[in-house]
């Protein structure tokens, strides 16, 4: 067995289908240094291309965390989440959370703090979720969903029964998860 | 604002494309007792579905974690994960956990407890993930990868290395962060 893992090179790049969040596309691949005419492991990789994710830790002075129950058509079900979604072009990770906070849940906060960033699914997609914890978080709005389909309904909760709420599977979005085990790091490590 | 997110029906499912590991599907969805034909929020949803997922948190009685690199075509990098994959048809998910474990580090465990189960991506995954804590592990065989492109190198890393991996961002696959939360959970409330 090898020691390092294999490389591989994109050959060709096939847009396949755009989905408004995500482009499908075909990848023509090759291990690295292989010609991709004569390798007999020349294969077809399908990914997703998506603009960055963002999600938000968000505590309130009195140690409450900032929820979002909305439909996801995904897994057909209402999920508890943390407040997020994509980053506009253009747009920081930071501005996107700010802007997701506000306008999923009217809150905003005081401090901001990087705590982690992961890859959604790195076997099929490209892009990244980057995690906020928001400290001093109030509410100072109504939230403002755009024009489409998006709706959310807001709820408050301490930040231990979110924590149990993992560890039973009331919340269950990966993302989520990942973003809750960043929080408790963090806090762990202060 | 309403106190119950809104929920949606399924009017029609397109299959658009068949990528091997998933496929991609278009649904037409309305609110929930809302006639599609006449509501101006009837719009189409894309999403993947995808066979479950499973991933391994095995420990040796030393404490050393079993981890696999591997290149991902999403993130078109070499990773650092837990042993996982797909659940074939018909099999459970622990029985797709050993399987997954012994194919691609050919490491075998005495003791399995499911601890965590998320959703992948529930905006746009079907799908679950079930992680499990494998306990006594050892390698009793050498890695089997199939016929494809399919090819991980094993190691071992100390738990309290691969926590800090995760914290680092070193180790950042969102179902892998998921996993690990899931077993300091666990393992914190023994």
């Amino acid at each position: 067995m090898s020691d390092k893992a294999r490389r591989w090179t994109v050959h060709q790049r096939d847009l396949l289908q755009s989905c408004y969040v995500f482009d499908l596309e075909a990848l023509t691949c090759a291990p690295e240094g292989q010609d991709p005419q004569s390798s007999p492991l020349t294969s077809q990789y399908y990914v997703l291309n998506s603009p960055d994710f963002v999600n938000v830790v968000a505590l309130t002075d009195q140690g409450q965390c900032v929820l979002v129950e909305q439909w996801r058509h995904g897994s057909q079900e209402v999920t508890i989440e943390l407040p997020g979604g994509l980053v506009d072009a253009g747009e920081s990770a930071e501005v996107a959370a700010r802007r997701e906070l506000l306008e999923e849940t009217g809150f905003e906060a005081k401090d901001w703090i990087l705590i982690g960033a992961c890859r959604p699914n790195a076997a099929i997609m490209n892009n990244s979720c980057t995690t906020f914890l928001a400290l001093g978080a109030s509410k100072v709005a109504e939230p403002q969903f755009d024009g489409g389909g998006e709706h959310c309904v807001t709820s408050l909760r301490g930040w231990t029964e979110v924590v149990e709420a993992v560890r039973s599977g009331r919340i269950d979005h990966a993302l989520v998860v990942a973003a809750v085990c960043y929080a408790r790091l963090h806090l762990a490590g202060q």
